[in-house]
């Protein structure tokens, strides 16, 4: 993997990052195919409406259908039909967000609940039990029970690579302890001491494995406190990863300063992603703040649910108004694969519980956040980046 | 509309309907939208796996969004966004299926169920509540409860003629009553002549509106008693319609003598519609009976349940040999849409619940069913019809 920025305005950088199944052109938006499957859409109608990369879940298709059975498919490109490039997380986010119970919201701002991860010296499969947890964490990895069927697994560094290699996508994640944003600080500071310890472990598996062609992304942590994640930027930013990605859940307020603060001592010449965040106002802040990458998977969700993007803010259109609504979703975006429909017939889809309305919406709302970047991207290398931002966030409306 | 026979191998036919918005090569199968939509398929999809025209159901789209909603549209083909030909229902063997409590499985071969139709002397909506009964036939027409949420309609020929125009399509049904096959002899015989008045009634409603460019058609009924099919046969084909439609739910054995007797009388040079078959088989009896076009929801159906069609007949990709089967659904069709894909990744999907088994299934379904059709019109174009039925049956296996 190579990466190479081509533009800068401020400290919004524009750049094309270089891998075995081609390029993608940063900023860039990772829509998100949890089971090797964008929810609803095929994937030539992926590519079709302008995405470059697509990203999969380790943690859940590890359960299921293991990744014993993508290796023998030649590895998730072959398994899922899409040719280009390819990202896993490292299933940390997920050990954690399906166990410990913070929230899971797309935005990750957490509603206040009690953080479930522990620090037992044994693990004890009988406090696991007896207290209904599905993770626990110790120094060496994590313990956690299937969401699907209750099976107990174990997730260490080498292991989550060992998946991960097996999947076979272009990049992938090092294992990490993504903490819920209620912990308090010497909780933060702890998890993030293990997630640099799991980093530096991950490296050195990944770095064994000679053949590889995939790329390793380290993971800055260190929640809500800016000085927690400078000391993660710096330690993580001093190991010889590929490129980084900032985890974490954060709160509106906080995203920014996590950002400065969690970028700051990232070497400038590598690729960073921010992780799980899709919505068009963080993205701006992300851009803004030197972000090359994200994922969400807010687009394909809500869409399911009915609400779709248009330029002056997201619409539901199971209600009322929009069944007699003879317009498209949005008439300036005459591209879009929504085009052809009226709102009343995507209302009338929704109502009728047809699956098409979820199918032409989640295209429509990808097609829309993949625009944005692309946008966002022309911008900076016109050296508008801050023009646009004002033009777009003026008329669009939360 | 115009139809054309080209070409004839026994009583098999092809030949050519044209229609206002395109032409349909005969034998054809139609694929239903039941809600103006075929479940799981985006509109050009279903065109490029080789449909000509598609079917829509008047009692769905009546109860919801509305008739009127879709004429606000310019009728279903801009409402549904399909430039090609289509077809409606009368909505009649809904009101009745859906009310009397018959089998509504794919087949249409019923469980003995007790039926539920009668014809009381006048309408009591105490009678209807009291039963709990969905729908209540009369001689003017029907008074039926929607299934959605219990409010209470009226079909009468008249109406549903309306309802059909204000639908648009190229070719619509006239308004029938549709018995169980579990009905007497003698009760047939009284929904059999109510039929035929509701066939002229709806025939001279439909040629009151001299602007219309749509077909009717009639609809043969007369359930398994070839008596009754022969004198259905002779009262309609005596009427001008512009072609024909048999109808009625049938037992396997049923099927080819019900076709016999109620293809006898109809006009030569005017087309027959199967309603509600679509099963390899049925269509193969069919064709050989010299109809022209079928109709039928399986192939979408049953993959939306994990079920695909093969040369060696159904699997169901759920099933544990399944998980880890490396094969395409079926190798000797390359073209189809499932191609790129494993067995074990749909089994996958299927497992996981992703929308995308379905979506991909229900097209590979849609196009074997189309495909084998075409083999059908091909085979009779080469006087070989018989030879190639023998041949598909020998290796297909139910």
């Amino acid at each position: 993997m190579k990466f190479a920025k081509t533009h800068k305005d401020g400290a919004a950088r524009a750049g094309i990052i270089e891998t075995a199944h081609g390029n993608i052109e940063t900023p860039a938006f990772i829509p998100v195919g949890t089971k090797a499957t964008i929810k609803g859409v095929h994937p030539h109608e992926v590519k079709d409406i302008g995405a470059q990369v697509v990203l999969a879940n380790t943690y859940h298709l590890f359960l299921q259908p293991g990744d014993e059975l993508v290796k023998k498919h030649g590895g998730l490109h072959k398994f899922m039909n899409w040719a280009g490039p390819i990202v896993t997380d490292s299933g940390g986010f997920q050990v954690f967000s399906l166990g410990a119970g913070f929230d899971k919201s797309v935005s990750k701002m957490g509603e206040k609940k009690e953080v479930q991860s522990r620090t037992p010296a044994v693990f004890d499969e009988a406090i696991l039990n007896e207290h209904g947890k599905l993770a626990i964490v110790d120094d060496e990895g994590v313990s956690f029970t299937s969401h699907i069927d209750g099976t107990l697994y174990r997730f260490t560094p080498e292991r989550s690579v060992e998946i991960q290699h097996n999947l076979g996508a272009d990049i992938f994640f090092a294992f990490d302890e993504c903490t819920s944003p209620d912990a308090d600080y010497d909780y933060q500071r702890e998890a993030m001491n293990r997630t640099h310890k799991w980093a530096k472990r991950s490296l050195d598996a990944h770095r064994r494995n000679l053949d590889s062609k995939q790329a390793i992304f380290g993971i800055v942590q260190g929640g809500r406190h800016t000085d927690l994640r400078e000391e993660s930027s710096k330690t993580l930013g001093d190991m010889n990863f590929d490129g980084y990605g900032i985890g974490g859940s954060f709160s509106k307020e906080d995203l920014g300063p996590a950002l400065d603060a969690g970028l700051k001592h990232l070497p400038e010449d590598k690729p960073r992603h921010l992780l799980g965040i899709g919505e068009p106002a963080d993205m701006f802040e992300g851009v803004a703040r030197g972000i090359d990458t994200f994922d969400c998977v807010a687009a394909t969700r809500l869409a399911r649910n009915g609400t779709a993007y248009t330029l002056d803010g997201p619409i539901d259109l199971r209600k009322e108004p929009f069944k007699e609504d003879m317009n498209p979703i949005e008439k300036d975006l005459p591209d879009s694969p929504s085009a052809p429909y009226t709102r009343a017939y995507l209302a009338h889809l929704f109502r009728a519980k047809e699956m098409l309305g979820g199918m032409i919406v989640s295209q429509h709302n990808l097609y829309f956040i993949l625009k944005l970047v692309d946008d966002m991207r022309e911008a900076i290398k016109e050296g508008r980046f801050e023009e646009f931002r004002k033009e777009f966030c003026d008329r669009y409306y939360v």
